[in-house]
């Protein structure tokens, strides 16, 4: 016979069976209990259930393991001992609350109950013993409303419009008719909670078909059974989901002895942080409310006490507390969120956990904790989140507005871009423009964004489309910019026609303000109030320990001059991803030049289209050199299939008719012509290059010819030339040697001396596997992993949305952790990057090796580059920060 | 000093230093002249200049190699001595030939040069020599004229213009005027000739502003010169590029001492085959024409003699030409094709090399042989091409008709499918219907095809469309019926509205008739004869053989049960790839009924959607396991996107909701969601299933009800069931639960035995990098290489006709040497392979791997798949045979 599995473990008396550490086994609550116990601190006694039992409990199809019960029997046994009050003793009951907790914080799962133990004859034991035949009553009251509605799910509004009545019926006797008023929770008096009770437990009989249960026995395990349940409850598994949760057992159930916070007056209730959670100063910050249980704080019927008030109110147990809080401090070196009781003057702790915090208190506590030599640089840097990042960089929806967002919900999309946004919803990209520049916050909603919408797009504050993920045009443009925007919003109906979106039946006409949550994917009905967080002073700090640590270096995507300044000043180290096509829809002029390109029917034709283009890009070109002098800058040449550029309306088709002199018909069969069944797999790329060497030379002229100019202004510049969508070292070799050729040409005539490289972005499945030969002739790499990702997957992310979503959810397949568009797929992706590193490198071991994909600005993405080896991640410039912190946690040593 | 390289080898009385077995360097003509000197036969006396001062000529820049002239000089001084003539010596003028010659036959390289070394004295000392003044002139005559035509590009037509001349002034004086027929060239006499050759030297001297060269070594090398120039002449490259030509150095130039066949009555020139090339019997078969010249034979002046007309002219000559045949026969061990000269009774052998044959003859000949005991059975197997047996199955263009092609020529597609096909084109699928019912012969023209057309494309005798490439739908679909398809036929415009279509500025409206030569890409105006070979009986007996051999199972793509009955008839052992969905185009009902279940909005709907196809599916897969009983037949779950299952045009949308009883708007709308950018990375495959497992459930349900029919019914079945699109272990783990659990609860229920497999195809480059998760639950691995080629290159085949073409042509970057989607890439697909099976075969020793994309039915693609160590290689059933003998070549150990 082998050990029997311990699954309960009892804390109380200054000594646990558990401690801090056993959080995956005990709960955060359990574990915070056990831990709190074990350091001395003044904790209740009790025990908690395992989170394996709940674990068991599903696997077993809702049975207990054996011995559980005997078990849960020989704790309360001790409890029993410990407090010297008994199980359903009428004359000194023991009563305890139920609480769930798992391993980390999970909204959706059932609340505690408090004041279990108690029935009608305990409930006299009660008020004999503490005089208090109110308090007593009212314990019974709550528990049989918190028992009815969170164990049993019934609404928790008929217990409350019960008691109501009674309130009423109260404030009449006592007001007399016509009061404007009602009375006071706290003022109902006991004999009108004597009547109220029946009440309840009749609202109970009517709802489960029994009586409300007697046997405290009954009761616990009711409430247990509960905590087990609850943690399948649909809002509960959706915020597993949606936090990406699935490598917990389930919940743990902790029994405590009460404390009554509600017993007289000198008793109360209270929840604090030890450093200020919004602004993170090192100042000591909670509400207490005298008299009352925890839900009375939650609810937040009465307005509590600051602390000072309490120190003033409850000198004795402040210092218990202020102790506590210096000693938790010490004990976990992190900020932490405390909740407490005050029972007859005395402290008793109920729960410890990590505090959350805003953005930029994550900043300043972390710093702070370093100079007062809590914590290390590298746990401080290893504290800092994304979302710490993103949060001082974008604008949210104002907190305090929280409660009105139910009502004006609307939709649910892909949270591509975070930040907030609000505005009124136009449909074009003309008229986000129009509206824009009369002084009008514009959302631009779309089904799906093209390049020609770019100039809509950065007039509006937000875009919205129906279709794409996380990586689709309308993403990545916007991310560009760090503008809030959410696609692949497919519950969106959008009406082109009649200048509509319907969601459902809900109708949303243009000119109508919605609000955007960028960093939720949530859209909202009206103009909700945004707040600005400002980057504080910790976080420059803070970077600079985290670039000390990184050895990955870390670029940006940039397109114009602009961004290029941007980036840097988020801390650039030089442009990773020039796409030198965005610049071509900067004005009207510039996309002409292109189609005239695309159109030309002659080689002599396209030339003519090439020669008007070459200065425009030229000019592009110095100017993102000049912001990145000293740095180097990479430069992909044209990539997008052709059709991208063309206009596909009849309008915009007769326009270039028109300004290139062919006929309409011809224009329009051309058109037609570039339509692509696939054009993700099609006609791009440096194919365009191969069908079309004329453009590789416009284009590596106008970069070298550029370059020449910054270098006769005295600048240092560093031009890497990058061919996309390579598949094969022949290609790139043919590439590579025409690039040269203009190259070489040009700095010879000019006698300055530039050096310059040439490489490959590596994108296709078949040129990370055959990468020896391309790196044959490549000084550098630069994984381009939002292409790499959809050919070794076979999905194209502006199609995903209808599929990857059953992907990544755990009632399905379970199939991905993340969307591998969002966070790489080191698995599978991340085995051919491998390959073409190590391969790559076997023939050029200095082969320099980057990645300039949406992954280069992910977190997870970023520390598995630094894994592999690499020597830069390029992103957006927003998203400098967050590669920059990645990095360094990366290069941290794990403990 | 290093050795001296050797560029010249002579042949001669009786000794060559060179062999037949230096063809790459001495080009087949020199090998076979050196060998058929060293075997003994009469060839006259010469030298080769070998390929490798052809690829120095073009790497130096058209310079000939150091030593080269001195090496040649040498040579001629030793055929001098051999020959006992002079080069240039006015009373005994050594005269020779000058031939081109490569490793490959080549056409549209330059053509020979005969009685080079005439000159105006040289002509005389040979007139006094011969005592033939007229032979002597008439030489010089077709000298300066070949001379001039083919080494300096004068237009041949002006030299046969001043001939004509002549003849028309001799016609004259010998008939008078208004004769209607003018006198033949060998009627014309010596004096005229004399008049005759200043004109043509005019000719020269016009063209190249220089006299006709009288020096001998300036002939000569003015000859040379003008051989390797023809290398690059634009008819030879664009052979190469055709025929994929790309791995031999250059062209050789023999130069071989002249023999005559016009000196007199006694002489003559011939060629001949060993054997019959045309129905492949052991029996002699040639021409002879006495008093001639080679050119004259080609040229078709006159009639030529039989063999047997020979025989009874020159006995001695043909009885010496016999043994020839018997000793070359015995010799090379295949069917010759011989030139040869009488010169005043005594024969040479002017050329041998192996006898082009018909794709019959091609199995006559090799079983004859192995039979006569000439070679061995493998030999024989080895012998076959592809091509060979393409040509016993499919019609061709009758060959007689060749001179006709060229006017009648209209434009060039992809040969997607070889054949040929005659009729009128239609644009419709329907019109293809109805015009075949009323008995007409019709050619389907579309831009492309979708799974909608596939009756008319059934209609009808050939499919010719516009994009889309070798594995595009309209060639995939065409092929299993092995039906004359061209595609990806870009020049076309295809005009619906006006059903027409243009060509550059021909027009072709429907009801007007085309030839299609599907082994070509080829496209006729009018209808052109065709011939229908017969598989001759050699057919079975090599294929026999060839199936002996080979280790790799062959079987069939098929998607009803008749395909299946005739896959069987060609060979197949089992289905490798039964595609579900092809089943549901066969009639209005069926495809109402997937169309219902895609336009489902709830789970119920669709249920009956589903419930309504469950009874046609399992009645198709019976028909298909009752045909290929006792063999495995693998069927394919639901593959293609649900959009290629749905109307897209009005009337059909609007015939959908009425049958649905649903809204017009609705339809649309949920058509319009189904629209992907990039539908082949979309939702489709086993994503359909994750999706919707329901039709999972459904198909698999039919595949087992229908074995369990067929077990009943006392037949053995084997149902393989293939989950499409696989990229996750975790993604097939759960297809392969569910599959089983219908599955086994349906063999459970049926009381009988019933063994199936559950498998997964690989066609994502993620599942065949992470195989061995997949194979944990796979019992086999089909691959899809259409898909794994697309998305490992990132080349949709829908959309490659762009670019492709410029990835294989020699004169960009010579990227690829054949089109990725016919022949294997077994370069970078072949290593996503060679991985996949190597790590699943590591956790299952025993998993079965087979093929089954379109590949699996060419040549070098199944010899790769022998070489990987697959089971079974899978292919439509007219490329079955093809996938035999591939199988079978692979297995024989090389020499």
């Amino acid at each position: 016979m082998g050990e029997v599995k311990k699954y309960v473990f009892s804390f109380g008396s200054g000594r646990a069976e558990g401690s801090g550490a056993m959080k995956a086994l005990l709960g955060g609550k359990g574990a915070g209990l056990a831990e709190m116990t074990n350091i001395g601190l003044p904790v209740p006694a009790g025990f908690t259930i395992t989170t394996e039992v709940c674990e068991l409990y599903y696997k077993n199809n809702r049975k207990y393991p054996e011995h559980l019960r005997e078990e849960v029997a020989e704790h309360l046994v001790r409890l029993e001992t410990s407090t010297g009050k008994k199980f359903g003793d009428p004359k000194n009951p023991l009563l305890v609350s139920v609480r769930s907790g798992a391993p980390v914080s999970m909204p959706g799962m059932m609340e505690t109950i408090l004041n279990l133990g108690l029935n009608d004859s305990t409930v006299e034991g009660l008020a004999k013993l503490t005089g208090d035949r109110h308090f007593a009553l009212d314990a019974y009251r709550r528990f049989v409303g918190m028992y009815g509605s969170t164990a049993k799910d019934i609404p928790s509004e008929e217990f409350e419009q019960a008691f109501d009545e009674i309130k009423d019926e109260a404030t009449r006797k006592r007001l007399g008719t016509g009061a404007g008023k009602r009375i006071q929770d706290n003022q109902v008096n006991a004999d009108e909670l004597a009547l109220l009770i029946p009440k309840l437990k009749a609202i109970y009989r009517k709802h489960t078909g029994e009586d409300f249960p007697q046997d405290p026995q009954v009761q616990l395990w009711g409430a247990i059974t509960a905590v087990f349940e609850s943690w399948m409850a649909p809002k509960a598994v959706t915020y597993r989901e949606v936090e990406k949760i699935t490598d917990i057992a389930g919940t743990a159930v902790s029994v405590v002895q009460m404390v009554f916070g509600n017993l007289a007056d000198r008793s109360g209730t209270g929840v604090c942080f030890t450093r200020d959670p919004n602004k993170g100063d090192n100042s000591f910050y909670g509400d207490y409310l005298p008299n009352a249980q925890g839900e009375d704080v939650v609810a937040g019927v009465r307005t509590p006490m600051t602390l000072s008030e309490f120190e003033r109110t409850e000198p004795e147990a402040y210092g218990q507390l202020v102790e506590v809080r210096r000693r938790l401090e010490n004990h976990y070196r992190d900020m932490q969120d405390l909740e407490f009781t005050v029972e007859q003057g005395k402290l008793y702790m109920l729960q410890c956990r990590t505090g959350k915090r805003s953005p930029s208190a994550a900043f300043h506590i972390a710093v702070d904790m370093v100079k007062e030599g809590l914590i290390s640089k590298a746990e401080a840097v290893l504290r800092i989140r994304d979302k710490d990042i993103e949060g001082i960089f974008y604008p949210v929806i104002d907190p305090s507005k929280k409660p009105e967002l139910k009502k004006a919900w609307l939709v649910q999309g892909i949270d591509a871009v975070p930040g907030a946004a609000a505005g009124k919803v136009v449909f074009t990209a003309k008229d986000a423009e129009l509206w824009a520049a009369r002084g009008e916050n514009v959302i631009l909603v779309r089904k799906e964004t093209s390049p020609e919408d770019v100039g809509g797009m950065h007039s509006a504050k937000g875009i919205l489309t129906a279709t794409g993920g996380k990586t689709s045009h309308a993403a990545v443009v916007a991310r560009g910019w760090g503008k809030c925007c959410i696609v692949g919003c497919e519950a969106l109906e959008v009406d082109y026609e009649d200048k509509l979106f319907h969601v459902g039946s809900a109708v949303v006409r243009e000119g109508e303000e919605i609000t955007l949550n960028g960093s939720t994917g949530d859209v909202y009905r009206g103009s909700l109030p945004l707040i600005q967080a400002v980057p504080p002073e910790s976080f420059e700090t803070l970077m600079s320990w985290a670039d000390a640590f990184r050895s990955l270096e870390v670029r940006a995507n940039v397109d114009t001059p602009y961004d290029a300044a941007k980036a840097r000043e988020l801390g650039a180290q030089g442009v990773g991803l020039c796409r030198t096509e965005h610049m071509f829809f900067d004005s009207e002029e510039r996309i002409l030049a292109i189609r005239r390109m695309i159109v030309a029917t002659s080689p002599q034709e396209r030339q003519t289209a090439l020669d008007a283009l070459l200065p425009v890009q030229r000019e592009d070109f110095a100017g993102i050199f000049r912001a990145m002098h000293d740095l180097p800058v990479t430069i992909r040449l044209l990539d997008p299939p052709l059709h991208e550029f063309v206009p596909h309306d009849e309008a915009g088709q007769r326009g270039l008719a028109k300004a290139t002199g062919k006929s309409f018909e011809s224009i329009r069969a051309q058109i037609d012509r570039l339509h692509e069944q696939n054009p993700m797999l099609g006609h791009r790329g440096c194919r365009l290059c191969i069908t079309f060497p004329e453009i590789l030379d416009m284009q590596v002229r106008a970069i070298i010819e550029a370059a020449l100019v910054c270098v006769k202004e005295g600048l240092k510049v560093e031009p890497e030339i990058m061919h996309p969508l390579v598949i094969d070292r022949r290609e790139f070799a043919f590439l590579e040697a025409r690039t040269r050729k203009v190259a070489d040409e040009l700095i010879q005539k000019s006698g300055l001396k530039l050096d310059y490289k040439v490489g490959a972005m590596i994108e296709t499945p078949r040129a990370a596997l055959l990468s020896e030969g391309i790196a044959d002739k490549a000084e550098f790499f630069s994984f381009g992993t939002n292409d790499l990702t959809q050919m070794t997957l076979g999905i194209s992310r502006d199609d995903a949305g209808r599929f990857l979503p059953d992907y990544v959810d755990e009632h399905r397949a379970a199939i991905f952790r993340h969307d591998p568009f969002y966070t790489l797929d080191q698995e599978g992706v991340g085995k051919l990057m491998t390959m073409a590193i190590d391969q790559g490198r076997r023939v050029r071991p200095k082969l320099k090796v980057g990645i300039c994909g949406e992954h280069g600005g992910e977190l997870e993405s970023v520390k598995f580059c630094h894994k592999l080896g690499m020597n830069y991640v390029s992103c957006s410039p927003y998203r400098v920060p967050i590669a920059r912190l990645a990095a360094g946690q990366a290069a941290i040593p794990h403990p």
